[in-house]
């Protein structure tokens, strides 16, 4: 029989795999929420790993004025890790390392803030109450820039990549017209999203039309064809004069190969490092002659905090308060995922789902979002899309002219085992 | 004796080379000043391309609200070119088309909105009314991201970019500071600049002591050394755990040779495309075996109208309006500048200087804002830099979460000449 949990337990909250815009506003709900009800919360330095090495951050030392602040700040605050817990039959030193830390300190729930890893662990974790005789009530807050969460009807992170890919396809189109007279026909922007394509959706937002930017998106849902992409660049730029393709970095052949992975070679002899943009604009240019540009923002698009979308930063924020709510009910093993109610106006809510549902599934595009050629997104796409990108939620600028975003004061919770290294 | 130029002569506008967020501005403050003084204003479509032929849009059938949101609208709303005019005695046909153009249309002043070749341009232009007896007034409206104009404290465009790159830098260095514990410790940004580094020197006022991104600036005014950037890499991987170095894309090595062009080829044997970004990269990789990020913003860090500088979009329109101004003050081969009366509190004015001393001169970093190692800024470059990126300008946003942009209705004007090839 697992013990009593005491009333008078510790919350202990970790940030877990590539950061986002939003990730901080979840912790702030974290924070805020369990001050509320009177709980200390402890953070982990660096996800797992420095709950491993039992190195935390009493978040009791920072003031109400930085937690308020995460709300506006990007990036991990008490540092992320990609990390992934062996199973319990695999490496049984890692778990009872875990318990050895919670029970030193009197942590009795554990919120995990990240993707499908973080959900696997977070659920592993949750199971240890049963096989190991310590009660941990553990949550899973989702988190992710791909979106590729099931159980939730979109992931906290992505609303805001959404909004900045869409912008960006926006601006950029605008720049790539002025140009295509004498100089830049084609624009590549390769975006986030190895096996799911919604970060290069979103970049549909941005048009309202087959002339508008973007003329072309590829999905990691769909074989690429070589051909037909060829195709419908040309036929792009020779009735619009210019075309902006966005392309999801893990697009592949018919022989399911990353086109990425193209066989090119440095100057070092290494493999080719560039992802799919360039090699897309090599294509081009071989096959159509066309002069070319190509972006590739990687940590750029998911960090864009000043230009986060609204909901989203609401969203995180009410997964993290959630999340503190369902471990003080004594709640386990779920996560707090988001439900939409309506799509105009748009309503969602927060409902606690099962870990065991979330852990280790993939969410990728559905079929009814992408366009028949397989180039472009539904009417269904963009009702489903749009409100995750509505409003606007800047930081605070200086007088400098830059975002103040905080800088926590990491005051570390003295530690009281053997050092560990995990 | 050129002609008497008469009072109800047209004004003619148009935009050349690589476009910014706040080109349109421009642009603005041209037709906004024409109209207060009653007079009508064509733009030529894609730059002097448009006006060799006959391309020439009526601004007088754009609404206000259109002419006004051009201000906060990236791109070029005429269409620019990348063309640069060959000398008198070397294709006379060129300007008598040009002169053809004008008198056909009542064409007497013409303003031109570009960077160094478009001065070279306006300078020819301008010579015309000596050399080839039609009295055309001149004026040379200043813009580049490059900031490498001289005569003028800085350009139109910088501002803008600037404070893209200094806040992306700002944004990149909280999330590979959260990811650097177990995954990436380097990241690189690849910014514009191929002779000059005052974009990257820019993305200096990101960071505010040597532990802060950017750690490491690259600047086309220095040669690359390899070994002390490498040991600048390592030492800052050692002592921070993580480090962000912002590139110039113009960087060469000490044989002259450009690091982008590094000899390696892709799938199709082209030359590679990446840039000096993958390149940096493999070199970290090979050389000190730190996982790495790199991103290259491309055509995105010029068009960021949603984050533009206040001050450089009041630039902006301000260059535009004294452009008019000077034109119809019957002044001639001028271009207005921006003077810097103080530092802080930030203080301009706009000032006529002679096209002759503008025309294909560049002006570079200078010595004193490199820091003494060459891998950073000093004070009296944050001092010049940290005005030129104070306060917001954000563009109006529609319901669906994007800036209102302005798309232009591109009333042609009747053309009145045989058709004419540049």
């Amino acid at each position: 029989m697992p013990p009593h949990i005491p009333v008078q337990g510790k919350l202990l909250y970790a940030q877990s795999g590539g950061v986002t815009a939003v990730i901080n506003a979840t912790a702030a709900g974290v924070i805020e929420t369990a001050r509320a009800h009177g709980v200390q919360v402890y953070a982990a330095r660096h996800g797992i790993v420095g709950a491993l090495r039992e190195e935390l951050v009493d978040t009791s030392k920072e003031s109400e004025t930085a937690i308020a602040a995460l709300r506006h700040t990007p990036g991990g605050a008490f540092g992320s890790c990609r990390y992934k817990l062996k199973s319990l039959q695999d490496d049984r030193s890692q778990y009872t390392r875990l318990i050895d830390v919670c029970q030193a300190h009197n942590i009795r729930w554990f919120l995990y803030n990240g993707g499908n890893d973080s959900a696997d662990t977070a659920l592993k974790l949750s199971q240890m109450g049963e096989t190991l005789g310590y009660d941990l009530r553990c949550i899973g807050v989702p988190k992710t820039v791909d979106n590729d969460l099931v159980m939730t009807d979109c992931c906290p992170g992505f609303g805001s990549v959404a909004k900045y890919t869409a912008l960006s396809t926006l601006e950029v189109g605008l720049d790539v017209a002025s140009m295509a007279e004498t100089s830049t026909r084609v624009f590549i922007m390769e975006v986030m999203g190895r096996n799911s394509g919604w970060i290069a959706a979103a970049a549909g937002l941005a048009g309202h039309g087959p002339d508008d930017a973007p003329h072309i998106i590829l999905f990691p849902e769909r074989t690429f064809n070589k051909d037909a992409f060829l195709a419908k660049v040309k036929a792009t730029v020779e009735r619009v004069g210019w075309c902006v393709v966005v392309s999801s970095e893990g697009i592949r052949n018919a022989a399911g190969q990353l086109l990425s992975d193209n066989g090119s070679r440095d100057a070092f002899g290494h493999a080719q490092l560039g992802g799919v943009a360039p090699m897309l604009a090599a294509l081009i240019k071989k096959e159509l002659g066309y002069k070319y540009h190509w972006a590739l923002p990687d940590y750029l698009q998911r960090a864009a905090r000043h230009t986060a979308s609204r909901v989203d930063v609401e969203q995180a924020y009410a997964v993290g308060k959630a999340a503190v709510n369902y471990a003080l009910d004594e709640m386990n093993a779920v996560m707090p995922v988001i439900v939409r109610d309506s799509d105009t106006p748009y309503r969602w809510k927060i409902t606690p789902a099962p870990l065991k549902a979330i852990a280790n599934h993939e969410k990728k595009v559905p079929e009814d979002f992408i366009s028949a050629d397989g180039f472009g997104i539904t009417e269904a796409a963009r009702r489903y899309l749009r409100p995750l990108i509505a409003d606007e939620a800047p930081p605070p600028y200086s007088a400098d002219g830059l975002p103040q975003y905080v800088q926590l004061r990491h005051v570390r919770v003295p530690a009281k085992l053997p050092a560990f290294t995990p």
